[in-house]
């Protein structure tokens, strides 16, 4: 049988979440519609992302179409089942081997639409990809999905992804204030959360008062300029209220020099130079334990931030699947070299559309927390974020467990393109 | 009207777990059936333990009788709700102010009933209670009912708290390895996790498989004696199989000259002369990068291990208020100085049965991991242990959320004695 766009693939990049196999399921979802309505043949995914398809590592998707009970267990999954790469690929104006063995496996598969979801680094991949084809005049269509927890893309409302991370870290937190509140001896907590540039996930860890638990005492955004005088002068202020101070502060929280707070000078650079972080927490610790002399603790949430499945949101998890079936849908209505965004309509009720942009509206740039979500202390959030963040965090997914542990799916079929 | 034992009082010592509160909850329903047969009358609250009862700190647990929507709220709650100390009393056979101030506290409420929940050191205190009570000719049954979610207390199968303990690390650890499975270049892992001087917690990194996931390539236990030579050599093989190795150590893990591995110089020691703990696994990645030059991180579990009650076991939730239920119950049967223990009756079908025992047996004691949980190589779990602890991660709980957040049960309504 012949179909109108062919056969198609999709792959994922960067940074795991919690959504992204869901999106991943969602592009699933609607190839096999597409493939009913006799537009897209077989789908096949790349082993690692752009980089392993350069070496022909792919699996076919194509035998989960209509899979329910799989697909299902795909969209509770963490982190990219696929595997996934952070490869910068070169000017697609100037020939490379890279794009010619690319585009080879691609006419080998008879490949003519091209899925890949990931973070802004993943968009200028879409963007050179579908500028290679358009000047070497191949015939395919490229789509974006986006994902980050980051949530730091411009244009969408937010990203899939970013909800599960947000309740991840909101749910946690909350938990952590609980355990730090039993003893009665003063004591500082510093829990450090991602976020190179942005507080979008910081943020997240005030939301434990929508549930009426406490809430961290102080919370500092890279946004926002930080220094030791200030900290010390707001710590003061919350041991007046209690002793048991919770502090939530990003990974990458800055001086007003541009410095790190938590810079390691022996971390060094990812392929997109972006430096490598770690210790903000250890370093506040220290620093409070000199200044109080009371007992300190540093928290990384580390890695269970973009992939504790086990708490990602309902709401994430369903939008994640939707935003990948509306990329298949806009690919087939003839769009290329674009991303698919969410629009928000309105809180409350909370609904969500979608719409498609040029892939490089969303590449390269970052999205940071607005001033109106930032208490006007600069160590809080405000109102307006509770009614853009709850919504995003609302419902709970219902994993499989088996002997107590939520059961992932694997892949474990691929193979190399002769 | 007049109870047969007068008034009661239950305090939290210790460290926080995720099943505490349900054995809280557990005691206030045995005190409820009590006070139905004429037993107990009213159930105090202790506020941070005995440290807070010795300033006559309270709270009346009685408003909770028949509650069952904020027991079962409770019971979902992470970390001790009535707050907790690490307070050791003093010798009991010398008269001394402390017992003097608790006393006169004990009889002004007419307290005749006195429940602790705690770990080993915890244990300590019920004794001393009992002996003071019982030199003095003071009227009082005391009864202990453990908890830790290090499981190393002598006597009983298990301890309260452990299994959801267990569980977090478990699925947690398992998230991480399919998160740190995504890119291709070598890449090693090293997750720390909690347990001083047993292994009991770290061994649940190796449960993954029983759910068909990955589990770390690697477990190291305090139990074996760790060295850089045999971890090289363990790794060397592992990287033979796959590129992306997880590592599973225990925060205690020492060398043959018994000095931690993790060990920080400048680290104090807490009330009961144990070193304070922090690093094992950034030692490890900077040993591991030094040694193959590959890219590595560490991971702390940190606080969710002992506070995340939103991923509870069930199993332990509903054994942890079944054992303060059954403490209640042995303390109307005359037992006095006591501490209630788990008996497994089977492991396929599982089920358990309560004893009594002298709290001393419980007291200051520790419970290893034995030789049969442990790989030949020193290196990885057996299938005994599946056996043993499986069955008490099993089921999981439904707390109630609240716009995307666990609902935490919070107590506002302490008094000070008159």
């Amino acid at each position: 049988m012949d179909f109108k766009f062919g056969n198609a693939i999709v792959g994922q990049s960067g940074g795991p979440t919690s959504a992204i196999n869901a999106t991943l399921s969602g592009v699933i979802r609607g190839c096999a519609e597409a493939n009913a309505r006799g537009e897209i043949g077989t789908l096949y995914g790349m082993k690692n992302g752009i980089q392993g398809f350069i070496e022909g590592y792919v699996t076919d998707l194509s035998v989960l179409y209509g899979d329910e009970e799989e697909l299902s267990k795909l969209e509770n999954t963490p982190a990219s089942a696929l595997g996934s790469c952070r490869k910068k690929l070169p000017d697609p104006e100037t020939d490379h081997e890279i794009y010619t063995a690319i585009f080879d496996y691609l006419k080998k598969l008879d490949i003519r639409c091209f899925f890949y979801i990931g973070g802004n680094d993943s968009m200028d991949t879409v963007d050179k990809i579908h500028r290679y084809a358009k000047r070497k005049g191949i015939d395919i269509l490229v789509m974006g999905v986006p994902k980050t927890i980051d949530n730091d893309l411009p244009i969408t409302d937010h990203t899939p992804g970013y909800g599960s991370a947000a309740k991840f870290i909101a749910n946690t937190v909350s938990e952590i204030v609980a355990d730090c509140a039993v003893y009665s001896v003063p004591a500082v907590t510093v829990v450090e959360i991602m976020g190179r540039d942005t507080g979008w996930l910081t943020a997240a860890a005030g939301l434990p008062t929508a549930a009426g638990n406490p809430a961290p005492d102080l919370i500092y955004f890279p946004e926002k300029a930080f220094s030791y005088e200030k900290l010390f002068a707001d710590i003061e202020n919350a041991f007046r209220k209690h002793n048991n101070i919770v502090i939530a502060v990003s990974e990458g929280i800055e001086f007003e020099d541009g410095s790190l707070v938590g810079e390691d000078p022996n971390a060094g650079l990812d392929a997109f130079g972006h430096k490598q972080l770690s210790g903000a927490c250890k370093v506040l610790a220290s620093a409070i334990k000199g200044k109080f002399g009371c007992k300190t603790r540093g928290i990384e949430l580390n890695l269970p931030q973009r992939c504790a499945a086990h708490i990602a949101s309902l709401t994430d998890i369903k939008e994640s699947v939707a935003i990948g079936s509306a990329a298949v849908a806009s690919l087939c209505a003839g769009n290329s070299g674009c991303v698919v965004a969410f629009n928000r309509n309105s809180d409350k009720p909370y609904s969500v559309s979608f719409s498609t942009h040029p892939s490089p509206m969303l590449a390269n740039k970052i999205k940071y927390l607005p001033d109106n979500y930032i208490n006007a202390e600069e160590n809080g959030i405000t109102e307006e974020f509770y009614d853009y963040a709850l919504p995003l965090i609302e419902g709970e997914t219902s994993p499989v467990y088996k002997n107590g542990i939520a059961v992932h799916y694997i892949f474990d079929n691929f193979f190399k393109v002769d």
